[in-house]
């Protein structure tokens, strides 16, 4: 039997849990509420007990280590989670020793979008290549690059914030302080803040990217524009990704991507328009493919690039 | 004696030549007028002939390679020019073969841009750095992106086109077929195009870059104004980069650079405002150091990396 490692997400809503081998196959999966109410350390608990029952399942087989998928930004050295607006208490929280000291087991923590973006090159839509950017749209817009098969991580750790790319200087304002980030005019909530505009409905605090989709699904030419809204912004990063990067292939993915044919033309449009360099190589432009499990499969990916982590300091108990 | 390198710059004026040794010191160098018009069978004669000038210079010494600094893009694997709009006749031009068939001695090509970044983290700016991103200030604008310590070369090494990323989407059009594209905001060429539309001087035709920075030097609020201007375009980018990239340094050079006091402050303006990460890490934005000679020491560089430019296919003779 091929050797395996487990993969984590820890995502706003669930925590899931996979024993994945070598050869990307799933063994055994697991997913339960991610309760946050009561703090870093019982999040902490419940990712132990769930890996330990996953790993009493999987038994008979070599565990290669455990990765771990988390939101927000991580200090690589120190395994520590140093920005992460959407996970109360764990500003500062030493994950990863907590973890370890419980399990006795190495741990791999790495940014949800950069481990979705390394599932998508594993077992996704970049099987087989070894650079590429993965966008995920959702509540803000994230990213994840990938430079010959490894996480582009940044001096600190937080490479890859694609979502606050500057797209229309004087666009709508941002709160990290800019105006026209591109999540503020391609995120599923800037899809539907434009619902909202638009006046689609009776009330307008019910309108939600889902619904602007279906009204443009349905012919309504005021929320196809929405989307072909989005497509142009969507177009102008990834020109300019393509001029920076001149990676084979760019991906998203996230909540909206079922509204591909809807944004898909504009975003060609500006991306033919803007890119210095996609008209002479092959680069593409694509939906990922491994939907909310790209962030998983990269997870139990990490153990399989654990030199790729190795430590400077703070050695194993 | 340390073992040296010989590092070629073909630039647009000048053919220069340096030998340079492991510890960065200048053995010997050589600059000649670069003649385009007899096509490239004259230039790589001319390269050729100095290169082997200068060897003689440097007797008693180990060679360790040639590294060639070229203004376009560079096919890495086959060693040809496959783009090179200010090189006539060098498109699909085998340079590599063309050098190592009458040398005998490995021969690395590299952008231009890309190797004045190599140059930077050598011995200018960015010593003890292995991650930076250098902006080239001049007719146009070219970058080159180090990711711990090597070049990102994208796929068909047209990685680092920083010039062409959007900034303005409806700004000054671009010869690339882009509008608000960097270079028609930031360049030498854009600072001398503002420059005229703000009537200085009797024969608009004669403003210059350097002109507008005199006036600028000189009180003039208006050609202060094209310099803010420019600060702004700057800055826009550079933010972007720094959300994508979370480098430690981020280097600008070229003509304009002694202007940097004209533009710094607006630059650094929009950076603050425009860049997720800036403000908790350290990051640093700040004028190259080598000028003109970042290429040189770049290209002589590159035979000290050349386990990074193996090739797969075409040994030496």
């Amino acid at each position: 039997m091929d050797a395996y490692s487990i993969g984590v997400d820890l995502g706003g809503t669930n925590l899931r849990v996979a024993a994945i081998d070598s050869s990307g196959q799933v063994l055994n999966r697991v997913s339960v509420p991610a309760v946050y109410d009561a703090g870093p350390d019982r999040v902490v608990c419940d990712i132990v007990e769930i890996i330990q029952q996953v790993r009493a399942r999987v038994d008979g087989s070599s565990l290669e280590g455990v990765g771990i998928g988390i939101p927000g930004f991580i200090d690589m050295e120190m395994g520590v989670v140093v920005g992460a607006a959407n996970l109360p208490g764990f500003q500062g929280y030493p994950v990863r020793t907590h973890i370890e000291g419980e399990l006795k087991i190495p741990i791999i923590l790495e940014n949800d979008a950069n481990a979705a973006a390394l599932g998508e090159m594993w077992m996704g839509a970049g099987r087989g290549i070894r650079d590429l950017l993965l966008i995920t749209l959702g509540t803000g817009i994230g990213g994840g690059i990938i430079v010959d098969g490894k996480v582009l991580h940044g001096f600190l750790g937080m490479a890859g914030e694609i979502g606050h790319m500057t797209i229309f200087p004087d666009g709508n304002p941002c709160g990290c302080g800019n105006c026209g980030c591109l999540e503020k005019h391609a995120s599923a909530t800037a899809i539907a803040a434009m619902g909202q505009m638009m006046h689609f409905g009776n009330n307008e605090h019910e309108i939600t990217a889902k619904r602007v989709y279906e009204l443009a699904l349905g012919g309504n030419e005021r929320a196809k524009l929405v989307f072909e809204s989005v497509g142009r912004a969507l177009g102008i990063a990834i020109a300019n990704l393509i001029n920076l990067f001149n990676f084979q292939l760019y991906l998203v993915s996230g909540g909206p991507l079922p509204a591909w044919d809807l944004f898909e033309p504009s975003m060609m449009a500006e991306i033919k328009k803007r890119s210095f360099t996609s008209g002479r190589s092959g680069t593409r432009v694509e939906r990922a493919q491994l939907g909310a499990d790209a962030g998983l499969f990269g997870a139990a990916y990490l153990p399989f690039q654990k030199e790729l982590y190795a430590r400077k300091t703070a050695p194993l108990p």
